[in-house]
């Protein structure tokens, strides 16, 4: 991976329903990885990327290719979170993100997410849309 | 619909885990849908029909048309479950099952569920699989 | 159940992203039913009802005690989605709502949903908070 | 942590279903969470402890502390997998687990996960029933 770094964070809401949750009372942990992608689609958007344009037109898409969380506090029914992006490295093929999530300022989950770029036929890595390629370095 | 009617019920274990829980305790409601559909394709599976064959090879799969469901009795994290199917009505590209969920002898759930036939790429009914379309009467 | 009823639909956007869909390229049917309940549990928001508050503090919730849904045409990733409320009747302990999905102005999903308020802890019938059993005809 | 290890590892077969899978035809990534944490339950059952019992009586539960995962092949509707649990290390109050998931001998997904071991009122820290705790070298 090459070591440039975008150190502006892209932000999206998200509240939290009661299918998000489960019977602890508190925000079952694998859909903090569904949050992290709402996030990232919107982060994607706002770089000008329609995945599903892409999928149809392109036979393009990204796909999760590593990811790690560490759960810090819990999120709770009926809260409303904040969702971030941060570019931290990418190659011509791949990126990867941190993502945090917070309630007001306090972190309550952290983590990171390598996605790769492909080719949705033949799975094979594909060269990253100009957009998310670029540095944008801050 | 044509009227005739199964009345051999097939049925299939469903476990409760976290993820189908939410925050009330209890099982989410939308997955109670879940348990009923892993039934409908076992119940299928058991006719002989895998269906990602079925996509792959022929282009056909089934989708939900229209469902119903009354919440009878709430299921826990952790409840053994059993799951029902019962033929009610076909026709040559549709049928009409009903689906029980059941903690021991004690009814949680009963629904229905319509389901199509049809042809994944034009969207357009397909004539069923002659597995489902004959009477199975009991 | 008494005969009010009340024509002002709320109505909620949501967003499809790859977690709603499923192999057949659209989304999930059971996901249908979340949709409809984030776009009811902002509505009771919008009456001034916070569910998490009503849960602690006077030990009260709503369950879905029946639903039915036509699925008339498929929603797609990325779609962005309306989602309507409409009150149809309501007693001291429940209420029937009409909930509608919308992609622009075609209609791709319809249901009826029956929630009952109960007591969180002996699942008794609750009487309505005021808010919901107000008659708000327009 | 302290360093013994337990090769034994438990296996837990999981079927794909379409609730599993996403647009793009494969399962989606946030799911193999969840496929994961069902071999967990059924290895702590496996060991005689019911979590719902655990919960109920002594106000104890799991959660998920942290974890990671390699998407390395991607498993598609109606795979049947199965997923392992294989002990690395453990304290007093957690425990770090490999769970890798399998179609036929071919690896699709590796991860571990940390599991903290809770009061369920406080979210303090609670000591491993001694099944958990206990060295079990092979």
């Amino acid at each position: 991976m090459t070591t440039e770094t975008d150190n502006a964070a892209f932000s999206w809401p998200v509240r939290v329903y009661y299918e998000d949750t489960d019977a602890q009372g508190l925000v079952y942990f694998a859909n903090y990885f569904k949050f992290m992608e709402r996030a990232r689609t919107e982060w994607v958007r706002s770089l000008g990327i329609e995945q599903d344009r892409l999928l149809e037109e392109e036979r393009r898409c990204f796909v999760v290719a590593s990811t790690d969380a560490q759960f810090i506090r819990p999120a709770r029914f009926n809260d409303q979170l904040q969702v971030t992006v941060r570019m931290l490295r990418r190659t011509r093929v791949s990126f990867l993100i941190e993502q945090d999530i917070f309630r007001d300022d306090e972190l309550l989950c952290s983590g990171t997410v390598k996605v790769a770029y492909i080719d949705s036929d033949t799975h094979r890595p594909a060269r990253l849309p100009q957009m998310l390629s670029e540095g944008r370095e801050t």
